[in-house]
């Protein structure tokens, strides 16, 4: 018999709480296919990432009506069961409206965990009074999301209006110099507003997971209030 | 009369709960001595960064004693009133003893607002039983900030293992396809480990910043525990 | 008459024990038809990479059928007379199923000259747990290939467990900050592990010829147990 | 006789209205003796930069005498004739004091040429209330210098308030991701603000003679109110 | 109601001078409907950037028919009310006919708020004698984009024969060790001339944005000439 | 009357002795349109390189018939008049079959300009034997092409064995640490094989037209012999 | 009790077969005599790298004595005790001289573990019968490390003559486009001779360390023989 | 008996026409004894770069005297017996004035190997009218070296104006963009002047050796002449 080509990390989330998720790019058919088939086999949910259009119609008709598909941040919930959300605790901005799809990714990826978040889209600092309007209901959430492109200029700025957690998503939008959304990497990383951490180009579904492990700790202290 | 040309941020307690804190390096003696003059004449406490001791030893005698300085993490507590610091609340890991001075950068900042730590160091991956055998003693903890260097395997091993906030700090140890901590902080950023956060190459400062951001959140969550 | 474009280089079976191996990504087809031309001539075997199913099928039907293919590996057998193999040799681990065709690359490459392997597939370090049950069957081997992406940690926890010799492959998978693979093999270059060495980026062809040149070694000072 | 190693370009005033500026980093003593003897033959004023006072205390005491030198900005007047200095028409901006030296050496070569400028120092975004207070002011003058390090935000944000021309001048002040100024050069040059341009890393002379070039237009518009 | 993905800055014009300006390429088709629709409620006119023909043909016809389109800078422009516009103020020169999209992106923008520019295009410093058969018409004018591509030894040469403001575009021409631009980017960085500044790859754009803040201080100072 | 886009440089006959060459790739089927009509109003011949057949076919049908066209190299020769060729006095060596069309852009513009030269394809140094066969007749010519990518050792072996002009042109071949050629080019300017010079990754062009550079000096030398 | 900065891999000799060996350089003075203390409790062997002599020479004269130091490959072995070596079994090449520390880091390395070594130095490829005359030498091996800078061509001209295992140690050697190693390990990464492995730059502790566990592999194959 | 860390190639002049030459940066005191000890043994004169004058002052003085040394070019040349040169046949150019020590080691090399170079030194291209005055003289001879750092649009406008061989030296001047040369050296390798070829930045030595190889070839043609 041959090796599995996939092994689905079962005990993730007894050890870290969350389920397995699954970076569908760079996934073969065959190999996406074994991913359903071990989740069949034990039925948990899954949350799929980066789950192109042409490779959600290549699946049969079950395991699609299975899964909630959102073509904004290609993302997919399999077997999800849609647990009960409250109030936002999580604000996902973006500086440009090109930044969104990476946003969706955080914000569906806090969606599959039951949490609300509130969108603050297109206020990057070029027009800073757009950004200023909103701090007042940035710095009422524990968690802001901050996603931009080009010189990431707002999650500096972000980090030293609002006191809560504050992650910066790069974006790879922009050409030239903006190499890909390496420089929106480096500038976040180098930001002088300080307690400001960073994940990968265009990882909203990591800074979502960060967001997550926080939240997580708070619920743990408060557990009365939720 | 001229410019001032350093702007202490009297503010920012306010704002984000962080007194500035003051990088050093670059800065020029007379820049130094500004700061000390502004901080005197409101007398807030300073938290020093990157303050090598022969610049310590340029400052006046009154200046030195009000400076409460650690050589190993080169950093100053100015006019610091030290507050009491209960259990351990966050855990400083390092993959190498060359790491050391970054992660004590990290605690000492946590001491200076009153947070005390749990130092693990020189548990790299390179010999995995280091690390396995106080796995349970970092899952207790709300925070754990990695510090590593080379190929940082060790946020990575930690991120999948520990369900806490994990921050990671690559360093600039190594030689060769180091790159002075590029490839550290490359490897962070692109770790499977879901949700772990990334700051600048050898910048204990800022993890512990992040780090505080988490406890606040949860100080403000559970007022009657501390 | 035109000089040749390409020159099979027939004596390095002599020198090296290697067949001339031809890496087809990059050639033309008419380049290609000469390669085989030359073949037919001597009648060698030959192994083909990176030949993609669309270039086989420009190929008329008697060299299509002299070609034992492998779609997933993207490998190709020509002329080729399955040698006996016995026992596993190598063990093939990959962090994650996305590295897969890279480590069948190896895995196929070491069938061609008659040596088994023993797949290990999708166990990265961030559930360090499916690794770890898997120690003891990769320290039973003499070679170790260790194909990952992204920040691959996976061959330096394997360096530091697993005594024989350990290659490892850095894949080109992942985005942004994992910039095509040079990530992964600047991190596997960086390694704590003693004695890991590295090959480019994606060749699995090339670490199972350093896993060749060992075993032979190996069969030279053994020669009765084979 | 041997080639001469340096010519003085003394049509540069006619064709540009700049007198040379002698670079004087990477030029060996014998070269600087050859520019002040050039200069001596036709009696012109001279701007060096990037003097350093071990190299200034090389030259005879006359030639030392003949210099208004500033150890801050590393600049020196040669045969220099203060010219009338009015109202100040540049602002020089810096985002931290780090980046004092290389405002400086912008507001000396302006200095130089007869225009006033306007320091506003240590005002950078991550307390932005230090740079909304000054907006109104750096409205009023038709040109801005940005001097900032690090995540370079500040260029942008004024970029966006600021209707008058901004020019960024990058900086090499911090460390790891700041890459010795190159993710301020990248992000300044990918900024969202439009119309921003840049100069090279710690360029703060080539800034200042661009703020020339648009004063001298403007001289050329308005004569009679200069 | 879902959080708006496009929040036009319609306080650009009054604190800036620009309209918005919408980069198209990134922007997904609803969101560019959502820029007609946002405009729609104003009535301004837009000027869109990286505007590509197949996105064009997706819009409905009334907004196709309220588009005055260019294909060759991609541009076009919303709305629009052709200012008078009177003798060229700037320059447009390029290095190269590969050059001439972005010079036209740039001579578009400035059309757009009527200004006339000057083409002066494949003058390239490879022969030098095309460029200096122009320079008494380039020093003729107040403002010179230069727009080249490979090694940008064209905006270096201008900047050191004209006194005028010089703006250096750097293309993504050329293969190699162009680097899609950077090596032209640098280049132009590092030019010798004094006060040359230089804005990011093919941002013909922002180079036409920075001439209009130049061109606005000259009509404020000469308001009877206009 | 609009700026001509495309101005040809009829001088550089005379001035360097070299025909226009026209890089097609990047220039617009229009702009293409105007190298022939303005070719076609002084009746030169033009060389046109990167010419691929899809751009060809849209010529229309006597500018086709007037281009000698290869599409091996993507080369054409345009209204080219067969000069008289003899003896070959210049080698094209390559290490693969994959840079052998970068050597027949070499080869061709040879050609062009009456030149034969003497190909050797496929000598790699990973098989010595090939390339040590054919050093006599290398060291027979004045001038040596030598073409390679990946680790490009060929030209540094090349430049240590034969006295003449050896000129290295790296290629994009490969893959990996290839970095589409970044790491050839950095070895062959990095050789120490003594006088050896580089021209751009893939650039067979300039390569050739080094060497013409170097036999007008030869023929100039030795004008009876030819 | 404050946390050990250190922490010996005391297991490592019985996981791996390796000693403990300690990276000198960025260790503070403070921990390398803790690296001794715990030594000192277990009595183990130590094999110390990149110790400069300044560094040594703070230690204490007991300390000192027990080290055999060797200053060209700055290496020391702490209470080591000879074991019998016998024919050299690993070839230690080198391109140029000054190339030869580096490799004699990994001829002390094997020297430690009792294995005797052939040294071949300067024998680079620009004059290439210093290499060709001492092949046959090298195929009598089973293990050969070549160490390069510059363009790393001697890996790739021996991989494709020796069929033994070969193992690449780049050099920081040569300067400007040598980009301190990085073109030589690039080089040596993408060579096309079959099977070649490369660790990181300057490392020729890992090059020897990965020799010892293919030795390793043979002794165990043919325990009779040594 | 150790083996020799040297070994110079006393081939090279019969094979390549130069001697050996020794790049002294990076060879430890004792290796450059061995060098000396190697040649006095067979009396050959040694070409001696990158010698600084404290490793010189290291030699005994029978060595010292024994050589002829350049500080600027920091060149000596041992038992060298000058050869009768004649007219200059080489022009060495630099862009500014600090790069005149590089174009002195290229000088240098070729008065070594007698022959003549005529200097043209400080000719930027920012003053062109320096540059073209000299054009003339330019022209008339066979090989041009053009160093220049920064954006070296030197060696650009050269290539375009004189027909001979032109090589282009790279230099490590300039700051920021300038990445220590390698601006230059990419911009010089994407000129478009045609049959540029390029050497390693600071390669002065490299660039001498390029011209000889081509004068050779020229005096081979015309025996008669010298």
């Amino acid at each position: 018999m041959p090796e599995r080509e996939v092994r689905l990390d079962f005990q993730r989330p007894v050890r870290l709480g969350f389920d397995e998720a699954i970076l569908c790019a760079g996934k073969s058919e065959s190999q996406l296919a074994t991913v359903f088939a071990q989740a069949a086999e034990r039925d948990p949910s899954l949350l799929l990432t980066r789950l192109e259009p042409e490779v959600l119609a290549l699946l049969d008709e079950p395991r699609q009506n299975a899964i909630d598909y959102d073509p904004d941040s290609q993302t997919g919930f399999f077997n999800w069961r849609a647990p009960a959300s409250g109030e936002p605790r999580v604000a996902v901005v973006t500086a440009g409206s090109s930044d969104v799809p990476v946003a969706k990714e955080a914000a569906r990826t806090l969606t599959y965990y039951g949490v609300a978040s509130h969108a603050v889209f297109d206020v990057g600092v070029a027009g800073l009074w757009r950004l200023l309007q909103r701090v007042e209901e940035l710095k009422s959430l524990p968690v802001v999301i901050a996603v931009a492109g080009m010189d990431a200029a707002l999650p500096s700025v972000l980090g030293g209006l609002v006191p809560g957690v504050v992650i910066a998503v790069p974006t790879s939008t922009g050409y030239g110099a903006a190499r890909g959304g390496e420089t929106a990497m480096a500038s976040a990383l180098v930001s002088c507003a300080p307690g400001l951490t960073v994940v990968n180009i265009d990882n909203g579904y990591g800074a979502a997971c960060a967001a997550l492990r926080v939240l997580r700790l708070l619920d743990a202290a408060e557990p009365a209030t939720r």
